[in-house]
This record gives C-alpha cells, structure tokens and sequence, in this order.
C-alpha cells in the first residue's frame, strides 16, 4: 500500500516528529492523461517550514491531513498520457510519499544533463536555481565582488560559493563546524568562518572583508544579516533567499548595524526562485558547462519512514550539502 | 564679532547642551572668488547627528573646536566674485554661524521660484529633494500605490504626502500627537496614525490599509519599519531615508516581521539625497508647477544662541514642518 506523510498538527515553533503523519494512501487507477510515478528521491528544503502555518504566504499551506507536498524524482511505472513511457525519469512537485499520481503537464523529464537524477533536487535543481538567479540576477553580482555567503555548507549557499568562484568573485563563506568549514574551502571559498567557533561575526566577517562585501547572500538572516550590515560597501547588494535562523523563532531579529543601509546606500531584495523560470535554460545551459567542476555533497536518508527526521535536521544543520530522502 | 557653533565633545547617546560650544569666529578680509554671506536662516537637521560621531560615513564628521556646517541661506554682503553683488541672496553650506566667508563656487544663488527664503531649506531644499527622489526614484512609487510615511508632519515626510497625492497615490500618514496628524491630513493624506496613541502600529497600518502597503518611505526605523514589513504587499518598496529612532541609541533594532522580505519579495533601498543631484532640474520644474497647492509649515527658532536647542528637538519631534534658525 503506497504512504504518505501528512501533517497532523500545525507546528509551534520548531517542529517535533509528532506534528507529522504516516497515512496509507491508495494509489487509484490512472485517468487520461495522468502518470503513476514510484519516487526514487524525496526533497526537503527549509522553505517547507513556512507550508506548515495556517498563514497566506507563496505556496499555500498544507492541509492537515492530506499528503504533504515537494520536490521528487521518480521513475514513470505507469502512463496513460502522450509523451510519457514506463521507465521515464521525471522531476514533479508530488513529494513527501512514495507513489505519486499526476498529471504529465505536473510532470517534467529529467533535462539531459550527465549527472544522477537526484542531482535534480539540489545543484541542479530548485535549489541551484536559487543560488544561481539570487546571485547574478537578484543580487546583481559581477566578477571582482566580494561575496558573502551564510550556510554555505547547504544545497543553496556550496552552489553560491561555485558560482561566484567561477564568475571571478572573492567570496567568503560561513558555516557550523570545522567539517563543514573544510569542505566550504574545498569548493575554492577565500575565506570561511565558522560562526559555531566565532565569537563575534562582525568581527569575523572585517578581518575576512577588511574593505567590505560587495553582496550577501542571505540564507539564515539573524547575526549573519547583522553582520553584513555591518561590513556592507557603498552600494552593496543583499539578496535575502531565506533565514532559517528564525523560521521556528518566536523571538524579534536584532539588528545592531540597519543604520548603515541609508550610508551606504544598502539595497536589501527577497526573492524566491520561481519568479526567475523564464530564464531557466540560461541555468541549465550554463551549469552544463560547469559539470565538471562543480563539486556536490548529499546528506542522504534512506526509508519514507525517516523523511520528517531529515527535515528536521536541517534545522539543526545535519546536512552538508543537499538534504534527500533515499526510496 | 561674528560668532559659531562647534563641537565641544563628541556626543553619547542623545546630545545634550554641553556637547556643544558657541566660539567667537573673526570673519577674515576676502580673498579673490571670495564672498562674505550675513546668514539669514540656518538649517538643522537630523542627519547632522551622523556627523558628530567620529566615523566614517558619507559625510566627513565634524572636527571638535571647528565651526560645524550645514544647509543655510543668507545674504551676500560683501563679493570678490564675478557673478555675484551685495545683496544677492544665496544658498551654501557654511551654517552654525551667523557671518560665512566663503568661495563663490560654494554658493548658489536662490532658484527663481516664489516661495520665501527659508523655504530652499525645506520643501524647496535638500528635505524636498530627499522627498521627491526618495518617492519617485527610488521606491518608484507610481500612480495607484498605497504609500506609508512615517514622521510625515517633518520637513520631508509632509512633502512625501504632497507629491505622492498630487500623483494619485493613496497615502499613510504617521505622526506624534493630534495637532500633527490634523496638520498632515490636512495636506490630503488618506490615513493619518497617531503613533503616540496606538498601541500597535501593526494592527493600525493593517487597519489604514487592508489590503497592504506598495511603498514605504521611512524616516523613522525602529517600529514603524517593522510594521512596514508586516503590511508589506507583494514587491513592495521601501526608501529608507532616515532613522531618527536610533540615530541615539545603542538598543538594536528588533523585527519580528523581517522575514517577509522573501515571501512579499520586498525590496529596501537606502539612500541620500546628494546621487540623485544630476535630476535636480526636473525636482525644481515640478516643485515650480506646484508652489500654490503646496503647504509647508515651519518651527522657529529665533537667534544664533538657540539653535543647539532647535537641533535637540527634532529628537524630541517638537517641530511641525521644517526646524529652522532664524537669524
């Protein structure tokens, strides 16, 4: 019988495995047009915390008691629309369950590009969209910048260090733990700092930057956001992807240094990738040039059953690189 | 003899009297291009706090024992210029003092507009300016949008409320007290708060504007940025022009609704009025085709002996309109 995991309960502050779960959830027979998908790889991303509240946002909140949604890869076992055979491999949205029913326009084909399919869940995929389109669209960087980076050890923030490196940036990059540090040098970050270790960022990030940064990639927002306020140039950039830092906080953000936006004439933008889909073949188009080069890490967790432990885990910062849940 | 202020100290927190020092300051005999300017009307402003502190900002700090400077606008008593006669009334940067001796370059005669004097350091000034370029330039505040001021009954805010209605724009107006609120919604603004009164500025601006803000020109920080942020409507953008808030204070600025940055895909933009100087024309044609409808209010201070005063009450929002010296 195929499951999936529903939300049971809406989360108040950090999620516990409590508020999720594990529904049978039979499989119907196909109508026309639709696909029946066994999934291989499950995604989870932070953003799927702000899906929990009952609260209007981007994406609609899940529905208690329904099967939860996400990124997947899967592989087509049965196909009742044009264009789709058994033995396909496609991406689509019907995650957090191990068979999907769908209609094939929900349903894309893994781009051919040599890398394994579930590289389409992180580098290749939303979240390398993100550092990709929040980096040079977004966040405008051109090469000779100075870039910081929060998380850099994630899915999205290793992408940001690759790209900025081969675009001709100097980039700095922080993370939790001499681990995840080595690996952030090991894609070619100027400097890294372990904000676990550090006792102040802002002097952290001066001693790196002694002339400033140029852009901020934010993905934790918190002291790291303060930190770039802090050490901002005139003109600087910051492209505010995501702040995990507060997403199960209840507690204010405290900024010591927002002053400094009028100064130096600061532009701070929120983005989300799916606003950047027009240009999506630019990514691949250019990300297929870098295959070679680009380096990738998976933390990866095998079962459906475990898949609300990887969530969580991202809170925790348990994952190098992207966060997946092996089928 | 000619007399000016200079800074005694350096000042902790909020200035207080002591901070400052009135210092005989001998006018020299001039010297070829120079012009000797009895002052009329000095200004005080709050970014001047900026320039007490010793840091490096946009504007050199003041030297402790030198006169300080500023926006003022007096009378050319004596010229060894070409271009310029006894008589002439001009617009410099030699304020804090009641006799300037400086180069002509440094001076620019009162653009032909008819407004008073004092008004080219208010609505027809750098407050204007800072007004006009922060509504249309950089928030791009357009015809329709809902746009939210704070400290909208000071020199700039009540000018934001002017243009942004003669450009058909709903306005939200803040201030502090019920004679200031009457005098902005006298300048046609839509929703006036009185943020001394409310006890949420949230639950206020949500009420003023149900379905979210478009723009936010900020002058204030602090709360009134926070409900901002709350209220913010999709790809809304905020000009941050000041932060009278914390210019004293060394508390950090608590957000609670920052986050919404990313899903509402807000953009913030500091900036200073002196980049938007190559389009100063088009502010004095427009501003030009407006002086009958436009109202402006001034606070006066009279004498060169009050005026550390005057500075201290735009801490203290104890000026209507543009604060003044009159000399």
């Amino acid at each position: 019988m195929p499951r999936a995991w529903t939300l049971a309960r809406r989360p108040d502050g950090m999620p516990v495995a409590e508020d999720f779960a594990l529904i049978d959830h039979p499989s119907p027979p196909l109508e026309a047009g639709q696909l029946r998908i066994a999934n291989r790889w499950l995604s989870v991303d932070p953003y799927m915390r702000g899906r929990m509240n009952d609260a209007k946002s981007y994406a609609a909140p899940f529905a208690l008691g329904e099967p939860m949604g996400g990124h997947a890869v899967g592989e087509v076992i049965e196909s009742n629309a044009d264009g789709f055979a058994p033995g396909d491999m496609v991406q689509h949205m019907a995650g957090w369950r191990d068979e999907a029913v769908i209609v094939a326009r929900e349903a894309t084909k893994l781009p051919p590009i040599d890398v394994p399919p579930q590289a389409f869940l992180g580098q290749f995929g939303m979240p390398g969209m993100t550092a990709y389109f929040g980096l040079l669209h977004v966040a405008e960087a051109r090469p000779g910048d100075t870039v910081f980076v929060s998380a850099a050890a994630g899915a999205v923030g290793s992408t940001v260090v690759q790209i900025a490196k081969a675009k001709g940036m100097t980039v700095i990059g922080s993370a939790g733990g001499p681990e995840k540090c080595d690996w952030v040098r090991s894609l070619g970050a100027d400097h890294v700092l372990d904000y676990k270790a550090e006792g102040s960022l802002v002097k952290a990030l001066s001693a790196a930057a002694p002339d400033g940064i140029d852009v901020y990639f934010d993905n934790v927002g918190g002291a790291h956001l303060d930190a770039a306020l802090a050490t901002a140039r005139e003109r600087a950039r910051f492209a505010i992807c995501g702040m995990i830092d507060i997403y199960n906080s209840a507690e204010p953000t405290r900024l010591r240094y927002i002053a400094r936006i009028i100064a130096a004439r600061i532009r701070i933008q929120g983005f989300l990738v799916s606003d950047h889909m027009a240009h999506v073949g630019d990514f691949y188009r250019e990300m297929a040039t870098m295959v070679g080069r680009l380096k990738r890490e998976e933390t990866v967790v095998d079962g459906l059953d475990a898949m609300p432990d990887a969530f969580l885990g991202l809170f925790s910062g348990r994952n190098m690189g992207k966060m997946l849940v092996r089928l």
